[in-house]
């Protein structure tokens, strides 16, 4: 009883293929993220993966052994969307407006794309936390999430913006546990208001690290 | 292509059982719950609750029609103990102190029975939203736990010690937000670090709206 996949880090050794192969590989992956998303991970079947694709069961075989190798590269596509579409934004941060553009793209995201509240890794980390290799491929991209929200509080707190004491580290983590759990009720209330109300959270806890002005007494009066 | 599964309310026309077949039912029901705790529902088989209550397939379809009817009850029993555990703490919820008190209690909890941080409520939560059903009565269950922990808030502010302008509703949201984001960072992470850290920016927050004391002019100087 327990957990039984073995999901393996990437293969290192993964066959030379030809572009079309390269292109069919990325469909197969990209649709079973696209299904794992939606319905899970466990309920996503290989039959369905290829009925999706429109290719047979054989051509599935040529690139995956099994389900698990596929799981680890739909793990490995979601760090690099993650990567994608958070990277450029939290490498502008320098400020708390910076970060405040931040939440209000990751909501305008959703609100455009009415895609559901659901957050793709956070999804596939609930799913998948007994299965050692795949928390811990999980575990990194939390990680790296966190690590570009943190590089933006360490600018913050060069510029002078964020008080010397405030551990960036730490509060990265916090804004993403607020983010995560805003999704997690959100998707289960089909509201937005509490990924809203998590954000805001988050952000006013950044907030209260943000130095208090220091009245410039040499200012002139004009 | 989606979500299938029919999962049902509570049935109001279950048969009679005796003392015996009410135990039945109920074991299979925590056996049931136990197993989709930590390994998930999809991946939880019929076969697998069987085995481990050591009963036949033909008993547990005495009390279960099918695994939907399970999931049902699973979802009922997860509201029972999440008041059980809940209620008798978030109700003595008057004051800055005790929600720490809370806080501190629930991690206790898992730093002494050695339980994995992850939320019941949450994982299901998270695996079942694509189900309506299911997820409608796990969306009850965070709203009753939000509302355990805002009637807290509510005496907190009418005993002043919330500032009259705090929501009670909206931090509760907050907090429990925060909870289920560090519960999926922890487990993730196997690491206690990103739900104290999520707690604390939670307890932080509701202390963000504690009403500044004002200076007692008349106190006698002794």
């Amino acid at each position: 009883m327990g957990c039984h996949m073995a999901v393996r880090g990437p293969r290192k050794d993964s066959p030379r293929l030809t572009a079309r192969g390269a292109a069919t590989r990325e469909r197969i992956v990209a649709t079973a993220a696209d299904l794992m998303f939606r319905q899970g991970v466990t309920a996503t079947t290989l039959d369905q993966v290829v009925d999706a694709c429109g290719i047979s069961k054989s051509q599935l075989y040529h690139y995956f052994p099994d389900k698990d190798a596929l799981i680890t590269e739909v793990i490995a596509m979601r760090e690099r969307r993650m990567v994608s579409s958070q990277k450029p934004q939290l490498d502008q941060v320098r400020s708390m407006r910076d970060l405040e553009r931040w939440r209000d793209s990751l909501v305008t995201g959703h609100r455009e794309r009415d895609v559901p509240y659901r957050c793709p890794i956070g999804s596939l980390a609930n799913e998948l936390s007994c299965y050692d290799d795949a928390r811990q491929s999980l575990a990194a991209i939390f990680s790296r999430w966190q690590g570009l929200l943190a590089d933006g509080l360490v600018r913050m707190r060069e510029s002078g913006e964020l008080d010397p004491g405030a551990d960036p580290a730490e509060l990265a983590v916090a804004v993403i546990a607020a983010l995560q759990g805003g999704y997690l009720l959100a998707e289960t209330m089909q509201d937005e208001q509490p990924f809203l109300v998590a954000l805001d959270m988050a952000l006013d806890h950044v907030k209260a690290h943000v130095r208090t002005p220091v009245a410039n007494l040499t200012q002139p009066d004009t």
